[in-house]
């Protein structure tokens, strides 16, 4: 049997610990903390994988782009708008958010806030 | 202020826990589960979010498509190979896992495997 290790173009497998990931300040947002875990670096064809970290009173400002995220809550309370609706969810839950529909958040637990949030390397919509 | 709340052929914005999705057997695997969390049918313009549950024992078989995957454990213990290599991790372990490349997962603990798996919508490599 012949079993392909890379494939040209599309990078090596990965298998890594998110904390082994750096972890990286995001500019424009308050106690907010960026690892990427999977990327374009890692010839990742289509999207990439990060986990953001907000710490207790935290926020990512509002904000919109062409592009959707995917989103899945591993740890802490997250206050979410998107469009004119606020939810308030933990870990466990997944979030669909479409391109150029405005989005913001908010740390509101006493600990920290992780989720994983996943986004296209391209836009997928007309800019508005 | 005016919020878009949706963009036509993108859906709409969606929240939800794993849980309150319905989870279906996977056919061709042994004690395997997938809730689809995100997908084409929310208007999701470029891949799907997954969430697989392998109970004690069970087993997805070696199988290769000419698409990526990007996945992140949530849950248990995971072996897991991706071409010739074999690996075992646990809750906080992304996995990218390139075009083409043969994989085969098995739960190798005691409780239930749970981990995220995202996919894109089309082929993203030549098949082979």
């Amino acid at each position: 049997m012949v079993i392909i290790l890379s494939v040209e173009g599309f990078g090596k497998p990965k298998v890594i610990h998110y904390t082994n990931v750096e972890r990286v300040e995001v500019r424009n947002a308050e106690r907010t903390w960026i690892r990427v875990l999977i990327s374009k670096k890692d010839g990742a064809p289509t999207y990439a994988m990060r986990i953001f970290e907000i710490e207790p009173d935290g926020h990512i400002p509002l904000h919109d782009h062409p592009w959707e995220h995917e989103i899945f809550v591993l740890e802490g309370k997250l206050r979410i708008r998107i469009g004119d609706e606020v939810y308030e969810v933990s870990d466990g839950t997944a979030i669909y958010i479409p391109p150029n529909i405005p989005h913001e958040y908010w740390n509101v637990g006493d600990g920290i806030l992780r989720f994983i949030c996943t986004i296209p390397h391209k836009p997928t919509a007309p800019s508005q």
